[in-house]
């Protein structure tokens, strides 16, 4: 008799996002002409550089000759974006080894699929509210323990943020192996400074733990204290795999392309205590699960990193924290609590009145004709807040935003 | 303390196939101007058709417009590709729910990934010889058990193929839950016809078990009497998740694309018995742990569903089969012991006097210069084999054939 790995079933049917989906249908049933603006998606809206393009239209008519043709790709990434992932690096005062960087499909496949490589009795610590794949991943792989009266999971650490601290993750009291760090903070928008980053790796030093250093969002960081590379932080080699993305940076959301680092000094730890270089398991995982990403994607990460294709790239960074930074000034000028939008399109933004995180969508749906995203559906601490995005299209975001000082 | 799974230290830190990479290249040490012909790779060798390579350019000038621009696409792939999958079953009379149609990377990923939504007590059934990839998913799972003296898993339910059975694997005497079937098989180009495969349909019917059926070959079958799909076989749909790709059809193994069904009717069950439908559990890894596929290769799937796309597929197919055929007529014109090469790409040779597959791996390549795969790669029962590939280059191929007669 086949089973089932029981423990998807503890998680919901429905990935939370498409209850907006939902809601937006029931508004257009009752509203069919109704024109709705979204400023809440953390989905890119400006279209692919033309140095991106361009490489694309090259590397087709390379795969449509015998000559120049490519089949199987080294499963790990082309040498010719590896090199440019290592120099971008170094351009920045770190020395990363080629063997430990890795081509993927994006941030979410090695962020779900680094527990497969982990063992299951690892303590989990996440933040909260943050991006939920951290903590679907932890349930489906069983290491989250039972659902508790507080709609949390028994065996999960949770890294409250709120208000009281800035929506900065503090250390946890108990002892975690496994810590999942958003920096620049999807949903929040808020980053760690250098000084709060070296708090983390000195603990998971400590404790010999691991943390997975989510870093989607580090091109948009603007302040010189927040660094963009966890590994500016003295360890940090030791115990950070950091996985970093094209979709946010250029626009790859649709294309898919990314990229993690597994250092040659992180080793986690057999039962006996041996330890074991992470990379090495993750470097079967990689070959017996992967033929690595599309060579004409490979191609056009490539591309972000020649000179006109990085002028390119910082346009459409700066036309989108243009967008977070007039949310964030409006939103403050109209007396609003925000954070965010600095260091990161997000702009985060406490319901006035106490509403609900869903309350309050309603009713900026019903009477404003906007949609955001419900601070909740990031975790029980995002209730009561609700996710703005820079990503909107310009003339989108102000049309939002004058309806909003109504 | 980070633990790690320690199930990965079981399987070799290298992949079996560089091992051929590492003689060849010992052999270019010692005759640096020596030319090697290769006709042993799974990997193709024709260029991509110039429908593909026009849906690829037609895709990339779409994402350069804020108009046609594409971010996120559907986690399961877009419509316009599922329904063409639907429609090609249903011109072969099998009738697929376009929601139980997964769009993927290729076949590796959903093979490996799959053992992520069964439980872990399963026991797998596995053909030997096979693609490795089974059988290393299972063992990085935890369910291959220990190494015993013949170099076989304990917990693993190996179906021995040899010339006794024509390559074609027999019901296991014992009960199995889980059971990979590669049909036509890799690396011996042998498949089961459908009496052949309603014996296991039934088998799985019978004892609740689920089939994983690789069908990654499929579009090579010319014989009648052997399916295209396994869901011609009644009740297939109960038990069977049927993995396909177009990598080898249509020399994706670059681009990655490909896609898995897993039909409604399909479960598995928990502890208590209760039954659960595998595609419910699929749906959410496919969400949670995947942002889909990248827009470009999907345009580039679908254009060889037109009329002159599938033309000139056809044309591919027909080149690498009748490499095939060559190679299975001369081999056995030299009185060789042969299969494979009607229904799949792949001839499947006895070693002469009982060499090792690698000893004769070994001869060919000092002796005749020509690099074949050896068949002990595929598991035990490949000792004493080789496998040749129709994928080669036919002015290559030619050349070896001609260098076999001496």
């Amino acid at each position: 008799m086949a089973l089932a790995n029981e423990n998807y079933l503890k998680t919901p049917e429905i990935y939370g996002f498409d209850e907006i989906e939902k809601r937006i249908n029931a508004y257009r049933i009752l509203n069919p002409k109704s024109e709705l603006i979204n400023i809440g998606l953390g989905d890119v809206t400006l279209p692919l550089i033309p140095e991106v393009v361009k490489a694309m239209h090259l590397a087709s008519d390379e795969l449509s000759k015998t000559s120049t043709f490519k089949g199987y790709g080294p499963p790990k990434g082309y040498d010719f974006l590896i090199s440019k992932i290592q120099k971008n690096y170094k351009t920045n005062g770190i020395a990363i080894d080629k063997d430990t960087i890795f081509v993927n499909d994006g941030a979410k496949s090695t962020i779900g699929n680094i527990g497969h490589v982990l063992g299951r009795d690892n303590i989990i610590a996440i933040s909260d509210p943050v991006y939920p794949v951290y903590e679907n991943a932890t349930i489906m792989s069983g290491r989250a323990g039972d659902l508790n009266e507080k709609q949390q999971w028994s065996h999960i650490v949770y890294l409250h943020c709120s208000e009281k601290n800035n929506f900065i993750p503090d250390l946890p009291k108990e002892r975690v192996d496994i810590i999942y760090l958003c920096n620049p903070n999807n949903p929040t928008g808020t980053a760690m400074n250098r000084s709060e980053l070296k708090k983390w790796v000195d603990y998971a030093i400590e404790n010999h733990s691991i943390i997975v250093y989510d870093g989607v969002y580090s091109e948009f960081i603007t302040e010189p204290d927040i660094p963009r590379s966890i590994y500016e932080i003295k360890g940090a080699k030791k115990v950070v795999v950091e996985v970093r993305t094209y979709s946010k940076l250029a626009g790859f959301t649709g294309l898919r392309c990314g990229y993690a680092v597994f250092p040659n000094e992180l080793t986690v730890y057999t039962q006996e205590g041996e330890s074991i270089p992470l990379v090495k398991l993750w470097n079967r995982r990689n070959s017996y699960y992967t033929n690595g990403v599309s060579y004409i994607v490979q191609r056009a990460a490539e591309a972000i990193y020649s000179i006109e294709g990085e002028r390119q790239i910082k346009e459409q960074i700066s036309y989108y924290m243009t967008n977070a930074a007039m949310l964030r000034e409006q939103l403050i000028a109209l007396g609003h609590e925000v954070y965010g939008g600095v260091n990161a399109p997000y702009v985060w933004m406490k319901t006035p009145g106490n509403s609900s995180s869903w309350d309050y969508f309603n009713e900026l749906l019903y009477l404003k004709k906007i949609i955001v995203t419900p601070g909740v559906l990031f975790g029980k601490n995002g209730e009561g807040y609700i996710r703005f995005s820079g990503f909107a299209n310009r003339e989108m975001m102000k049309l939002a935003l004058e309806k909003f000082k109504t």
